[in-house]
């Protein structure tokens, strides 16, 4: 029997499966591996995957198949039939922005990443400024193009490139709940940690035993090192697919936590690929949904359950064992006060969980005015400091500390940074949820004990794939419609505990 | 102004070219970094992205192009010319073989590698047989195939597969005068080093170590780190493009040679990569010319140029330095004789420069034997036993000894073998020339300089990438025919050398 059209679209799709397993590969080994001199040959290799990759999602073949399978989609399955929603969706981004303006804007932002770092380096936003104007310029027609597609207005297309099925309504709702709990709450919580200061962790920590402790702590989480591996890498970060999953983080010899927690973060992206539907795993429908999922699922484990006295417990004599540490400073108090210390910070990679957000929404609400119009570009500088001194109480002095700290723009990432505040309001109502569920998890986290939480992920969260919209996922696996309410509910207990 | 037919093949082929190298590097990945249980995966990604190259070189447009291109053909110069020859050779092998039968033999050869495996372990070529008959079938099929559509015999059309331009009856000739001299020189040679029997090298030697001198010996070589690598795996083998190519090994910490020799021999293959013409990187003619000539330079490092008692003088050194040994087993005299056994073995991996084109020589015939039927797969254990005493005088006592030893024909590779001896008695002929015109190689040698060797290569060899066939190459660069003549003056010189 020939083939349905549906049948054929997997078959399809299969091929651009492997195709971006291949792409991901390529950035991993450029990122780890590859010689210092050969970006111009990876270039190369990149944009002629893409391409391809672009050229074989828009064929008028896919197209009509497309057609012909919607047209027939009343006999499919619900999986099937939201893999079809999936097929289309990656179709129609594909498809709405051509391949001149798709190239324009490979090289607006290959030269304005290149006057970033030139500006950061004469810390002068001047030199940045008209290549960011030019990238704006181009994201806004990418915008207006995949808004028309997708029906939806530019802004929110963009969101939707990262994180489909979140709008502005949805984010301006969250964001606003937080915005008037959040400037209260670290003051609050600055006050009551004034007179519990951490001794300092003074020392020198070798990178290769803090490799050999993140190995345990990764293993204990689950990460299966049969099928991903653990490198270091200017930045952490996570590539790969289901079946090759490849994480990294960077080890500080100065300081035993964050190689540590970059590594956990990106196992958290890890464990969601590796539990994505193994059945659906070459097909858009088995596809992680979206960017603030992906980002609830390490900041469920970075922040909220690493970050807390029950691990503490765990990691202190695996701290002792590996790091050959003893003293005062080594105590559970201690290293639990290192781990949730709150301090107002000009820098966003440098801030707390509690602070982080208000980085993230003034971002977010610079980003939307710079490409309605209502913001230039040179004014950039005078508003963010502005909006920092009023959200935060700190003013930079200088634009490095400024609105040069961030690569996203300069590389067209517009739309992007609301996902990573979305995604802790996500992890914040799982944890809920999840501790709902599991009275015992302290208990489970403080034995290095991580099997029932990643069940219950993988029932409610990873399985799921991209089978359901994320506002109904978030809804099946808590029972409730999201909201900021959860996570700030967490938020107040663990920062507002009485000594 | 439109680009001419040309002038589009070489848009085609550039992308092309990226291609190959995505490949490559999804090669050496998986031989290196790749997770053990990720194998399945990464057969995916390389089967996606060799089907679209396939496809890619035999659109009808590419064909279209190559015509068009080849009636306007009297404008190009030498260098387009040679391209568009190779381009064409390119695409007729590609499109000679339908895509049916590259899947058969794919999937012919995945069941007779893991039966080649079993066979192993039983020790029983029987196991192995009918699986071996099948590829035997197929490879047929695709002889026969490229042998029509390149105008050449079907054995014929497989060796141009892998160094164009050679025939059988160059390859003959050039056999037949070795295997008139050589079962007398290895006798010989046996009786000279009879009372040269070196003084066992004894030891645990640090495989971190081994790797630091290797590093410090390719740097010499001038192997580019800025631009490639240096990894460990299963075999030693070479992967990449110009521009990031990457060199494995396999260290032994009980032998100090082997994987500094293989280091040495893949560099071998590197510098020639690297060499290749900069202008024309991305180009058919600007790729290596065969696997002869390929072999030609690794060998010519790693027997010719290396087993030498200069080499000796310039190495002993850095071993005191980097293994930290001492003692009468350490000295010149005592390593070069090591270098330069000669000893007569079963296993073709284990075989000494002298007797290795032995057992090159007998799988050339076998080979030839089975394909056109005169020797029946089942045949093939008693014919290698048989063959293996008439020519070396010892026979083995079991088919893992025997004809189970190399993988090369279930995976396919016919008309591959005899390329590693033509590769030695090019790199002979090569080393002749070259040593004519630098008299002062030696002292060169023993000082750890080598810019003069490579500078002579890339003028003679690697710099005409594929824009001569490889006899002509050879010619311009040594001034003769190849013959077997200097590679046996060489070995005579060497292994015949007065106490």
């Amino acid at each position: 029997m020939a083939a349905s059209p549906y049948e054929q679209l997997e078959q399809e799709f299969r091929r651009l499966h492997a195709f971006r397993g291949a792409l991901s590969l390529l950035r991993w080994d450029a990122a780890v591996m590859m010689p210092r001199g050969s970006a111009d040959v990876r270039g190369e290799q990149l944009a002629a995957l893409e391409t391809e990759h672009h050229a074989l999602l828009t064929t008028p073949k896919v197209a009509r198949l497309l057609e012909r399978a919607e047209a027939a989609s009343s006999h499919l399955d619900d999986w099937p039939l939201a893999n079809l929603r999936e097929m289309r969706r990656q179709r129609d981004h594909a498809i709405a922005t051509p391949p001149s303006l798709i190239a324009r804007l490979a090289k607006a932002t290959a030269r304005a990443e290149v006057f970033w770092v030139e500006a950061r380096k004469a810390n002068d936003f001047k030199v940045f400024a008209p290549h960011l104007a030019e990238v704006v310029h181009l994201v806004r027609d990418k915008a207006a193009l995949l808004g028309q597609a997708r029906g939806l207005a530019p802004y929110d297309a963009l969101v939707d490139g990262f994180t489909p099925g979140i709008s502005t309504a949805d984010i301006d709702t969250i964001f606003k709940a937080l915005s008037r709990k959040l400037p209260g709450l670290i003051s609050e919580a600055i006050e009551v940690q004034a007179d519990r200061a951490p001794i300092p962790l003074v020392g020198k920590f070798s990178v290769p035993r803090q490799r050999s402790l993140a190995l345990d702590v990764l293993k204990a989480l689950g990460f299966p090192f049969d099928r991903g591996r653990l490198d270091e890498s200017e930045h952490p970060f996570t590539e790969g697919v289901p079946g090759d999953i490849r994480v990294t983080t960077r080890f500080d010899a100065s300081d035993p936590f964050s190689g540590l927690l970059g590594a956990v973060h990106e196992t958290g992206h890890a464990m969601y690929d590796l539990g994505l539907p193994q059945k659906w795993r070459d097909q858009p429908v088995g596809r992680d949904r979206g960017l603030a999922l992906e980002e609830s699922q390490s900041l469920l484990f970075e922040m909220i359950l690493c970050r807390s006295r029950s691990f503490v417990k765990y990691l202190k004599p695996l701290m002792e064992k590996y790091l050959q540490v003893t003293g005062p400073e080594w105590s559970e108090e201690n290293l639990y006060r290192h781990l949730i210390r709150v301090k107002r910070s000009l820098i966003r990679m440098d801030a707390d969980e509690l602070t982080y957000p208000v980085h993230i929404m003034l971002r977010y609400d610079l980003e939307k005015k710079i490409l309605e119009g209502s913001l230039p570009v040179a004014d950039l500088p005078e508003a963010w400091n502005e909006h920092l001194e009023q959200r935060l109480g700190i003013r930079p002095l200088s634009d490095v500390e400024g609105c040069l700290q961030d690569i996203h723009w300069a590389v067209g990432h517009f739309g992007y940074f609301p996902s990573y505040v979305l995604g802790a309001v996500i992890a914040g109502q799982l944890n809920e949820a999840l501790r709902a569920e599991r009275p015992s998890l302290d208990v489970e986290i403080a034995a290095g004990q991580f099997g029932g939480v990643m069940e219950w992920l993988r029932d409610n969260v990873h399985g799921v794939g991209a089978r359901l919209p994320v506002l109904e996922l978030i809804k099946e696996a808590t029972g409730k419609p999201l909201t900021a309410s959860a996570y700030l509910r967490y938020l107040e207990t663990k920062y507002l505990e009485a000594p």
